[in-house]
């Protein structure tokens, strides 16, 4: 009890959660236990739980509790298409678009050399593996259009060439239901220089 | 697993903590277990802790792990002012402003009859008893104010005058730092009415 009462214990650990300060954490804090016990207790066991059970797909590399993710376990989809994303919720992201059936490779980040993070650390040797296999025909680069993204799409890209697969990357440009006159001079840029011919 | 995976089931976990919508509540669950597992075990611990272990304090009803909390336990405190607040967290707020050295009584919610919340459900009849028990000579009322608040705050007045206890309420007026411009018109009209004279 030396660190405080059990209150402000919560109150730190809840801390941990991104985007909650100290106001928040003690909203949090009072409001389940004014209010909520049980959801404090679905919380703990669920926490519990995925702490120590989700571990990384052995194909892909996204976060799962399982030894294959449930994408990677799906024979209905195209095994010829390989769509290389930087963490789980982009491919959720794709997912929910529905506009694709082929299959992921997670890289759980992006090279940084500076923060000492290389090719083995995002899993390249296993995606090198991936692309050998021989079933796919095109990896579809959709890491980030940062920087770091950037440099680890080229990466890739070469990897794949080596192995005589094609490469494409998704395409950048003004988000669609967007203004023209709220998106950033880069991407306009990318926009234009991107431009495909108008099928009527 | 008929519920969805440990992810998904964390995601709808989270949601139990107010202000958090699915999105945030997803990106928490990955950053966790992302890049904070340890965190996220402390926290499954201090919550199953915290809400099997936290009570009310016999005295002030304030919620505590000890039978009684650490202000009701502190002796250095001035037994003879009584602070009425609606939740714990108004006794931070109070502690905080460092203006206050008296007890406390939490009534842990207001009046609210329409709601079914009567005067036993926030511990009236607790706060009689300690009413009578002749150390108190002035009751407080810092209820929020707010129809609820000033309807609770009406109540315990009529019930310490029966007891021939001092009854005050905080003072309502323009917040100190804030500009009169922004301020709405019933606070002005309190702030005028409970205008004092000018001590130079």
């Amino acid at each position: 009890m030396s660190r405080g009462s059990l209150i402000e214990q919560l109150v730190l650990a809840l801390r941990c959660l991104p985007g909650v300060g100290p106001k928040s954490a003690q909203r949090m804090a009072y409001h389940l236990l004014e209010r909520d016990r049980e959801g404090a207790r679905r919380l703990a066991r669920q926490l519990q739980a995925a702490a120590d059970q989700v571990g990384h797909c052995t194909r892909c590399r996204t976060l799962t509790e399982s030894e294959v993710c449930r994408l990677c376990g799906d024979a209905s989809r195209d095994d010829s298409l390989l769509c290389v994303v930087e963490t789980p919720t982009d491919v959720q992201a794709i997912e929910q678009s529905t506009s694709y059936r082929g299959r992921y490779f997670v890289l759980m980040g992006h090279l940084s050399p500076l923060d000492g993070v290389g090719p083995e650390d995002i899993g390249l040797d296993l995606l090198a593996e991936c692309i050998n296999g021989g079933d796919i025909q095109e990896v579809i680069l959709a890491t980030n259009p940062t920087v770091e993204g950037e440099a680890t799409a080229h990466f890739i890209a070469d990897l794949a060439q080596l192995s005589e697969v094609k490469v494409s990357r998704i395409a950048y440009g003004v988000p669609f239901g967007g203004e023209l006159e709220y998106v950033n001079s880069g991407t306009i840029s990318h926009a234009i220089s991107g431009r495909r011919e108008f099928n009527l």
